[in-house]
């Protein structure tokens, strides 16, 4: 039986894995993608306090080495489900493993717009994290797809430092909270299509990025020339196979208290899949040291 | 006028100027000593997420250095006092320093026994931190110092870890609470000395550690052999320049909520020095990136 078992390999997983092998605790990591989370799709990252810039994908290698090297045991596996318990089961494809706690850390998934290049210009031209990538964008033309409360602060956030924004929204006003809009339209760098919807990422014949093309009320085509595009339509928390637990909140996201723990004894939560309010890299891997110390802390009290 | 002061160059203060000034804030860093805080006199850091293993004073230059690339603003300026208003006024020794937000992210600070080679053995032989230093004592011997919370909780910690643990408790009960008392109990290598001082740290011919001599109950002396010293007999928030402002609990550490929000507008607090349970350099750091952003949401509102 495992002392601890944790969800997923980003930031906050791996570093709850250092934390609990570091405290002699038998201890695996279970993820089904390469280590890293959403570092892996991230091209740099500059506000990690340490690294003055190192490649998202990079920075998961050296959190997994940190724990590989110290003997956490990785599984590179799906959870299919969680049955609760004193003793509680960690369901994957194959096998089911025994484990006296769990730390879910399955992170969170923004939405894509679904168009034709996507893929392909996500974490040069194309970000979901202002606070992240903003500042690359110093003194240039921002597009920012969405109109709710992320949308907007975010937007805020970014008219501060890039010179232009364009936001596009589907519907025909902003729908985050009013002192979100107050804030944003304090700036004068800041204009709004309503009920525009983006049709297509553009490439210059060079292949780099043009810009974006978008559908004005459902008629009217425009292209609007961009150094790069923030999207927030939504985040998806990766908790799915999770909700049999009834520790999820109406969006999908685990509710903890500041030492990490859900509702349920044993079982806790730590990163961009707990209700929260910032979601970075520090701040995920802060939630994984602290779940580990939590769960350490309850299993001392394990007869 | 700043946008944001922050006090203090740890951890906390150190990311609290990278997130800031990334934001475009004007912001500045005040602090007295060299960059990094407790980093500083830490020996190696090996549970930062990301590093290794790394010096604790590199590790802290490292973030001093982020910061100073962004363009962050210095002050190597001692902080009198802070007169608090809708601009606020940070009194330094030879000027003063206009804001409209401050984050006190000044730490903690150890308390020590005040004995010959404690000093000299910081960092090395002499700890206060068990969840950093603990795992360097594998299958090693060591003596705690203290029986309040701390020193029972990471006793407990080291229990798991070490060869053999004594306690040196000066009271003739530990002060811990029960259940932190019954969690070291289980553990069968904890020997405890009550009514007992540590009267002096004793080295070998050749300069290394030997261990400590201690003093029971007013006349026995007696020596306990021993790899590593961990001290818990207090810690002391860095405050004392801010009693003024009505925002200290009665142990002097600064209470927030989870933005880091005191109960003044505009007044922040991160890491070490906020009222918390794990002092941690990743939870300092969340810490200051929390308190910058919170910042920069209410600096957004500044009419």
């Amino acid at each position: 039986m495992y002392d601890l078992i944790i969800i997923g390999a980003g930031p906050a997983g791996l570093t709850a894995g250092i934390y609990a092998k570091r405290a002699n605790l038998k201890v695996a990591v279970v993820e089904s993608g390469p280590p890293g989370g959403q570092l892996v799709s991230t091209g740099h990252v500059e506000n990690y306090p340490g690294f003055f810039k190192i490649a998202g994908a990079d920075l998961g290698i050296e959190m997994f080495n940190q724990g590989l090297n110290l003997g956490v045991k990785y599984y590179f596996n799906e959870v299919k489900e969680i049955k609760d318990g004193r003793i509680k089961e960690v369901v994957l494809l194959d096998q089911t493993l025994k484990t006296k706690t769990i730390i879910i850390a399955t992170g969170a998934i923004p939405r894509k717009l679904g168009l034709p290049n996507e893929e392909k210009l996500s974490g040069k031209n194309i970000s979901w994290c202002a606070v992240c990538d903003g500042p690359l964008y110093q003194g240039k033309d921002v597009v920012v797809v969405g109109g709710g409360n992320s949308a907007v602060e975010e937007a805020s956030y970014l008219a501060g430092i890039v010179n232009k924004i364009t936001i596009i929204q589907n519907l025909d006003t902003l729908t985050a909270d009013q002192i979100a809009i107050d804030n944003l339209l304090k700036h004068d760098n800041v204009k709004i299509y309503y009920e525009s919807l983006v049709t297509a990422f553009l490439l210059k014949e060079d292949e780099s990025f043009l810009g974006v093309e978008i559908e004005i009320k459902k008629s009217e085509k425009q292209i609007i020339e961009a150094d790069g595009v923030f999207e927030y339509v939504g985040l998806k928390p990766s908790t799915t196979n999770f909700k049999n637990l009834a520790i999820l909140n109406e969006y999908g996201y685990i509710k903890t208290n500041d030492k990490m723990e859900t509702t349920l004894r044993g079982v806790y939560a730590a990163g961009d899949v707990r209700e929260k309010q910032i979601r970075q890299v520090v701040t995920a891997a802060n939630d994984g040291a602290i779940a580990a110390l939590s769960a350490l802390r309850y299993i001392e009290t394990w007869k």
